[in-house]
């Protein structure tokens, strides 16, 4: 049999991942488990783009072009102007998912053995990318202790090497929840800007800010125009995941070019998504508040509920639909794993996702969970009393 | 201003793609422009299709499963069970058309400096997948003047090296329409078997042949099974381009496992291009053999037509719904830009593809174009009209 590939191999499967099947058992069993391990959103899709795919009038559901519908990407750029995010229409090129963007953003700009520099915790499957790139993620440490706060000047400087060509953010940031202030974008601004450096920056979670502290977008950052890569989605914010449809925004002409390549390569979007996400961007005011505030109440109830188990901490979450916290377990793989396959209480169990994952440092993270909070109020009460039950209960329990 | 990858600056630009703005230009100019170039079919999606669209009743457009939904896999099996390819439900895996189908083919299959042999002339996108991966395609020239059957067996094994990793082909083949005869897929299976290599199988057209010559898939293929990495698209065979619904089909398990982590990092493919492909798959028996009535009409007024302008040459092609026929000019390129700058005739004129870029061996196929017949007749009787006075009035004209 022919050998399969290094890169393939080499690509790590995501703790999170290697827990599904115990949760499909613990199913079967007749146990009901709060899933609060992934990030999709259970609030409705907006009306509007619902009601686009019945009045969908094509014979043939045809190629759309390689950068997306212009209609689409008109729209978006009047959304990013609500944000003081300045971009042409030009510089905005659609993506199947924020997923995609993430490939054409590193395929673009990194090669083999170039390295960005990406504070950790950090979303997973950035990783699975720059593995496709061969590319290397250096990741600089952020602690639960300091809220997940970017990590020093120093820290990043310490990390530069000739190969470094970027620094990658996730803000607000999936999984913890943290929002950079602008202190923190003006230190990211001015590494990028002396060592000549890319921005990316996934702002994917931008309309979920809770605080009032505001939202900085990289490209809000003065002076290094060129150097910032957006990605963004509608997945998140209209509740749309299964779409797929994102973007890439860059005002670097030349690497415009070479995205449109990759582009053009894999010939067309996803046509029906760009339908459904042209017309999810005419969703009222009423749609979004009432999603935002769902979260804002869903964010107080859960982190409130998750500091008051002993033992348990939450950093309070500024942004995005997650929040990072660390039980009181030997090994949180082994506490997530043991909750779906051998802990009931009342016939109930919680799925939660070991943190482990969304660090590379070894051993990081190890009595961490990311818990996204994408169930309704009651949900998450009698996940929160599950999850206190299971935490008496486990035998691995740690008490410092 | 950091400077963009290696592999974005080495992917070809389409020769086809440059001519777009000619082509742009033209119609600005009120030239009505027959647009041969592509492979975008004319022809309706299946109502049903269509159909499936208007009746979706979800409040939220999830994430599909990474390997795509259940139900779209089990009918694909019952598809594929129709023409003898004997796979299970769990070799099928669900990609964002047969582009992301390629693409994770070649990342799970080939390390970088890895080699797959290609018969040429070839589709074009296949290289910039192989680019993506730091693969490479090396070409085994087929010509017009057989036809483009497949080169010999020795003509294959002096390419052979200790880093080649597979053989890809596409049949019916895209750009030839030429179908792969039992003996020469016999002849690819011993080379695959003989050498331990992959045998990437492009079949997304295997609805259109015309010969009544049988359609062999490389799952025929006795006894090189877990070999065998088809890449397969609803694209074509449905008309629906636009919905990006392709599917990986490999029965080597590590290779299935390695895929997977690839469709896992990009989370889902699109759940509406799936609802709607997973309707097409019921689309009548009258609905495809209009299709097909409608292409063999066109692929013999065509190739009639072709083969009657002085000095052009088409083969028949077998299969798919392009041809590539020589013309006597000095240089496809340079006359297809022509036909679209400064030529038209009862302001119309006609856009066709060089075949330049199908080729990687330089100066191959400069007299060659594809046309596809995507196109209904009375639309391609005028291109035919327009390329022969074309051909009269070019000035680069060579007749040998």
């Amino acid at each position: 049999m022919p050998s399969i590939s290094r890169r393939g191999m080499d690509m790590p499967q995501s703790p999170i991942r290697k827990l599904v099947p115990y949760c499909d058992e613990a199913k079967k069993r007749g146990v009901k488990v709060y899933q609060l391990n992934i990030g999709q959103p259970d609030l409705p899709t907006p009306q509007v783009g619902l009601d686009a795919l019945k009045t969908i009038d094509r014979a043939t559901l045809e190629y759309s072009p390689s950068e997306g519908l212009l209609s689409l990407r008109k729209k978006l750029k009047t959304y990013y102007d609500r944000f003081n995010i300045n971009v042409d229409v030009d510089d905005i090129i659609i993506t199947a998912g924020g997923s995609e963007a993430v490939l054409f953003a590193f395929m673009a700009c990194l090669d083999p053995g170039d390295e960005i520099i990406v504070p950790e915790p950090a979303y997973a499957n950035y990783m699975a990318f720059a593995i496709s790139c061969g590319a290397k993620i250096v990741t600089v440490p952020s602690s639960i202790e300091s809220g997940f706060a970017l990590p020093s000047v120093e820290e990043f400087e310490k990390l530069i090497t000739p190969r470094t060509k970027g620094i990658l953010i996730c803000n607000p940031n999936n999984p913890t929840g943290y929002l950079y202030t602008m202190k923190e974008m003006i230190q990211l601004r001015d590494l990028v800007k002396k060592y000549d450096l890319f921005l990316f920056s996934d702002e994917v979670y931008r309309e979920f800010c809770y605080t009032g502290a505001p939202y900085i977008s990289a490209f809000h950052l003065p002076d290094i125009e060129e150097k910032v890569v957006l990605i963004d989605s509608v997945s998140k914010r209209y509740s749309e995941c299964g779409i797929r449809i994102g973007a890439i925004i860059t005002k670097h002409e030349e690497l415009k070019q070479s995205i449109m390549k990759f582009c053009m390569a894999r010939l067309s979007p996803p046509l029906l998504g760009q339908i459904v996400a042209e017309a999810s961007i005419d969703a009222d005011r009423d749609y979004m508040l009432m999603n935002y505030n769902e979260y804002v109440e869903r964010r107080k109830f859960l982190i409130d509920g998750l500091n008051r188990i002993p033992g348990c901490y939450s950093p309070i979450p500024m942004g995005a639909f997650y929040t990072v916290a660390s039980l009181p377990v030997d090994d949180a793989e082994k506490f997530c794993r043991w909750c779906l396959e051998e802990f009931e209480y009342e016939k109930q169990t919680v799925f939660l996702a070991p943190a482990s994952g969304f660090y590379t440092t070894p051993g990081a993270g190890k009595n961490e969970v990311r818990i996204a909070y994408v169930l309704k109020k009651e949900d998450l009460a009698a996940a929160l009393k599950v999850l206190a039950e299971a935490l008496k209960a486990y035998p691995g329990r740690k008490t410092d």
